[in-house]
């Protein structure tokens, strides 16, 4: 492969530098560069490129990384880089839609400096922006200039101090005056005040604020969203009636200013109400296009599922990231050997590799879903716009629900769980705040939270599944959809007669072979749900009753068994198909097989008490194979590494650096922190103020 | 029962406040008083009272907490309230040996406060006081009195930049100089540096550093602990050659001043090594009456056993904490319902409880195992005070080594994971750092890590199981321990030959199902551990390598089904005893029942693969039963909470406080915040110095 330059002549892929991971680089199967080209293609290798290059080269992005400021100074620096950003705008709006990959990237390389500064950025421009514009018509296109000229700055204010997953709970109330031709926009009490709202806790002068909408006469139309201005932008103080403030410290993000926002009767034109889905004349009639109360409810939360989508990348950043850490001082820590004088990386031991190693599977095969999932998004969303009404375009939307509604809940956890292991897999030092685990963890765990409670949205998809299975009945239609997602469940009845063949853990080593028995599993639990729900209800319960009651055991792992099906088929397809370059066969192949039986291994019980598994050796081989699989790829986890990690200077992490001079970068940080070798300003308090013992003691 | 009054007459179970939250306690089926009289016991519960009154009633220990002021500013504030622990001194340490169950509510108390306190009060007393106390001899009682009236201030410095888990591998070094009868204490380099010393960062006057000791001629005597002064306790200023700072943010406990020392030849009496291993004479000469390096290895590091103990009840005080916020959020919140116009409390759903009930029982059983542990480890204690020789003795101590070594894996992952299921289960508010689930994730998540991996720990278990079987052998001694958790183990062949029989959920609701379970499931990984290791030496393989190949699926798994089966056992055997005062037996039976199974169903796969269960019913009825007991439980759970959380002001969540008034106390504590509704500083960043779009744009 000839080497990738710039037009400077820089090359856009260096080399990494010398140090003690070279032993553990010169051990790869495949050359890194060439798994990179294929994995991001030259464009967006370029483009990372230039945008890492330009924050490493601005000392406004300069360490410290802002959780370790007080939360004011991080939140005017977190806005100040924001602003920053727009001056390097490395990918103007306009661009935006016919560069998706670009897209990607931008998200990608803004979030690995910091998640903060990211959905900052991502709140304004694209939530914020794309919810006037889809939301909107004609008579608000005049504020997308205003958005990102950053005249505006601007939030979605949906959830509510007492309502967040029950959006139709939302009680702030919108009633049309039409003597003035304004909307009143009123929170009937705290409990109804606008609360976690990015940016709007010090930043933003215009919010679109979900309310219901009254017509004279108090007829309530539903959620309607509307324009809503909160800060004058010349002074940032608060508008007459709008009581807004920052809703305090979280776990992470801290850069973000999250608020809320109580509203006392704020007029605002009619105008400015979002009309995309239903409107109201001068006079104050109500008129839609949509007939249905729900559907309507549905179009104005359109723009909800984007974000869902956007949260599965969000959280493969942070698995890469943290897996980028973990494996690089893995391979440079070394702890115990076979004699008391040699001690060896602990990558070397069967359960380190075992606690990470599926934890980089995941990080790639993620990855990978999430960018046919975007490019699936942007498929539906051209749609929109193009306001197809075909039957295609609906399908299409409800899977893409579908798959975002598990594929958030699933991406977030795994990405979740694998950061706490990677934290612990570093020991004490993971622990120490500048190796950046404990901020990866943080940022990363709202995405378990918002755009939908993990645990509450995977009800939509399999509410989906079970749909498609009430739909096809017996000798119904044929079960397919337009990405081919659920195609399989045609094969329902002869997939349900499978059977586990496999005898010794080689036969495991494809991924082929646990795609069959996740097709099996997702058989099994939609008929094990079915069967379920008839019974619940033919006992008597009410719809409500027994969906809740088939959650636990039944809906809950059929979302997430389906969407795990999904991302190993995607994955498996995408290091089988012919064009992967011969060099990166074995090793992607195998890191495809790691990642479908570590899933699959989660279900084993179910395996077995379906039958798909028998006697003793299954599950055996199973083990056996995941082992092996951690063998063969231990050698290439640091290229691996290479191939999904950013530059020093984002990866922000002493014991992460690409050179694996573990030591040396972690003392050199430490000395280099604040006041460190100082004696503590308090020592008086010590040496002078001593105690009178017991002097207070209680009476017991 | 009457009420219990203490001497003023105030009740020491005080009712809960009127609020939201009475309705949920109306319907416990069991009087909660009785349960924290029985739970507790009348002396702990007036202490624990007298405690948390002291600390509410002094506004040194005001909120907020530290962990929302600068990393300085909390240790400032974390030493003072240390030093006013002091000034209270509720539990003398004389009174300390004799009165084990106040330990133990002293350590929840300040626990339940703040670790970082807690923390640093005990490394002190606890840690450097028994240190010196059980590691030295006559020579250095002197120095406890200085430690009790806080003349200096201790720490323990074992781990090293590069050596934390292989602690024969430290590389600090003292070289006896018989010239001056001197030690000379040396950290070869950085790598060697001590890192990671609670209290050491900005505290402590003197260490107990573990060097490697040298006589001259040259011979290395393997690791002894040494009293060093690291700074002078009239400037808190560093001793000469002693470079002394603090390692920096953590991800919690940054009350705690963690530091990090590196020694330049620094000197200190012959005297200063704690001598009762090993000593040194005068001239030069090593004398020992431990003759085996390995064993005088182990015996100066006895003193980190207890911390492993410590560390279980560290970890369940987290969880109960974290369930008692979740648990009472969750019966407050309402969110969707059976029609549009009726919301439900989120515990009223079946994945609500099934996500938090079980930790609930959790937090009901470790506690249990826990103070059961604590009892045992202080006879231990006392045989070694006593130095008791005896084979007894000598079995116990492995017995309780075994026990903590997964004990503290099994707690502190429990709480790791509860904890984050009860940040998720309480939404966007329990991402919101003053509902405080955010601190406890963050202060529990060292325990993981210190005082021994848990990943490396749990070999500790796995060793001692196989050691037993080994020693057995065919036709050889029976299997007993001084405790009895491994009695069963003598019917080893009879137990792997039993077979579930349950066929209803109701089969499973008392928790002698799942306790007989569990012995088959130990018995089974002990002989498929037995197995496989005896598999891998004969290929060939060294003891090193073939134990490394065997923790994944084998090893770690028994060790930790091993130390639930004890748990299990434990609690079903407390739950079920005749003095269980009536009333409370249903609701105790439920919480036994429940945490065996559910921690029963994460090894479904291995009870269907070893051929235990068989057929589809037996999976189906463990996990009806499990949402049976959740479902039985969810009545109880308001008042299972109050039996466990400590009162409002130590709790210092506002989503959690015992009133239920959830969103009152949550909108009042949000307005509290420093600047909430202020303008933001920067303001004119925004207002005035407008970006210019594209100015900086890179070239791509």
């Amino acid at each position: 492969m000839a080497p990738l330059r710039e037009s400077s002549g820089d090359p856009v892929l260096p080399d990494p530098p010398q140090g003690p991971l070279h032993v553990a680089r010169a051990r790869a199967s495949f050359p890194w560069k060439e798994l990179a080209l294929f994995w991001e293609g030259e464009d967006t290798l370029r483009f990372k490129k230039a945008i890492f290059s330009a924050l490493e080269n601005d000392p406004l992005f300069a360490h410290p990384r802002g959780s370790r400021l007080s939360v004011e100074k991080y939140q005017e620096l977190n806005f100040l880089r924001c602003k920053r950003v727009f001056e390097y705008d490395f990918l103007p709006v306009g661009d935006m839609l016919d560069s998706l990959p670009r897209v990607l990237a931008l998200i990608e390389c803004l979030g690995m400096y910091d998640w903060s500064l990211a959905v900052k950025f991502f709140l304004h421009v694209l939530t914020f922006g794309s919810a006037i514009y889809s939301s909107g018509s004609e008579r608000h296109l005049k504020y997308l200039p205003k958005i990102f000229s950053l005249e505006i700055f601007g939030c979605f204010a949906l959830t509510e101090v007492s309502h967040g997953s029950n959006t139709k709970g939302i009680r702030t109330t919108a009633h049309y005056d039409p003597s003035t031709q304004e909307f009143i926009i009123h929170s009937p009490d705290f409990e109804a005040a606008k609360f976690w709202v990015g940016n709007m806790g010090k930043t933003a002068t215009h919010a679109v604020v979900f309310a219901q909408l009254y017509t004279p006469g108090g007829q309530c139309h539903g959620l309607h969203p509307f324009l809503v201005q909160i800060r004058d932008p010349k002074t940032l103080l608060p508008m007459p009636g709008v009581m807004v403030g920052d809703i305090g410290k979280k776990l992470g993000q801290n850069g973000l200013d999250n608020g809320f926002a109580m509203f006392h009767k704020v007029r605002i034109p009619r105008q400015d109400l979002l009309n995309r889905s239903g409107d109201v004349t001068p006079e104050g009639a109500y008129v839609t296009h949509v007939k249905d109360v729900g559907q309507r409810f549905s179009e104005s939360l359109g723009s909800l599922s984007s974000g869902r989508v956007a949260i599965v990348g969000m959280s493969v950043v942070n698995l890469k990231l943290a897996v980028s850490i973990a494996l690089r001082f893995s391979a440079t820590r070394r702890q115990f050997g076979p004699t008391d004088k040699e001690e060896v990386p602990v990558l070397q031991y069967p359960m380190q590799q075992w606690r990470l190693l599926p934890y980089l599977a995941a990080a790639y095969a993620l990855d990978h879903f999430f960018k046919s999932l975007f490019l699936d998004l942007g498929e539906l969303q051209q749609g929109l716009l193009g306001k197809d009404r075909s039957v295609r375009q609906a399908e299409l939307g409800r899977e893409i629900h579908a798959l975002s509604s598990a594929g958030k809940p699933l991406a977030s956890w795994t990405a979740q769980r694998g950061i706490q292991e990677c934290r612990e897999a570093c020991g004490g030092h993971g622990y120490l705040a500048m190796n950046r685990l404990g901020d990866l963890r943080d940022d990363n765990d709202p995405n378990c939270t918002y755009e939908g409670d993990n645990s509450v949205l995977l009800q939509q998809t399999s509410r989906y599944l079970l749909g498609l299975l009430a739909r096809r009945g017996p000798g119904g239609a044929r079960i397919e959809s337009p990405l081919k997602t659920v195609d399989f469940l045609d094969g329902y009845a002869d997939i349900l007669g499978r059977r586990f063949e496999g005898s010794s853990p080689e036969d495991l080593l494809d991924s082929s072979v646990p795609l069959a028995a996740y097709e099996w599993l997702v058989c099994y639990l939609l008929r094990e749900s079915h069967q379920k729900l008839s019974r619940e209800k033919r006992s008597g319960k009410s719809d409500f009753e027994a969906i809740n009651d088939c959650q636990v055991y039944h809906c809950r792992p059929l979302a997430l068994a389906f969407l795990e099906l999904t991302v190993v088929r995607r994955f498996h397809e995408h290091t089988h198909q012919p064009r992967v370059p011969p060099p990166l066969r074995a090793v992607l192949r195998r890191l495809s097989a790691l990642y479908a039986l570590w899933s699959l291994s989660q279900h084993t019980a179910l395996l077995y008490r379906g039958g798909y598994f028998s006697g003793e050796r299954a599950g055996k081989v199973l083990e056996s194979a995941i082992l092996a699989l951690c063998a063969q790829l231990k050698d290439d986890a640091v290229a691996l590494v290479d191939v999904i990690a950013p530059p020093d200077f984002i990866l922000d992490s002493p014991i992460g650096r690409a050179d694996g001079e573990l030591y040396k970068n972690l003392w050199t940080a430490v000395l280099q922190e604040n006041k460190v070798l100082e004696r503590a300003s308090w020592w008086a308090e010590f040496a002078v103020n001593k105690p009178v013992i017991g002097s207070l003691k209680p009476k017991l």
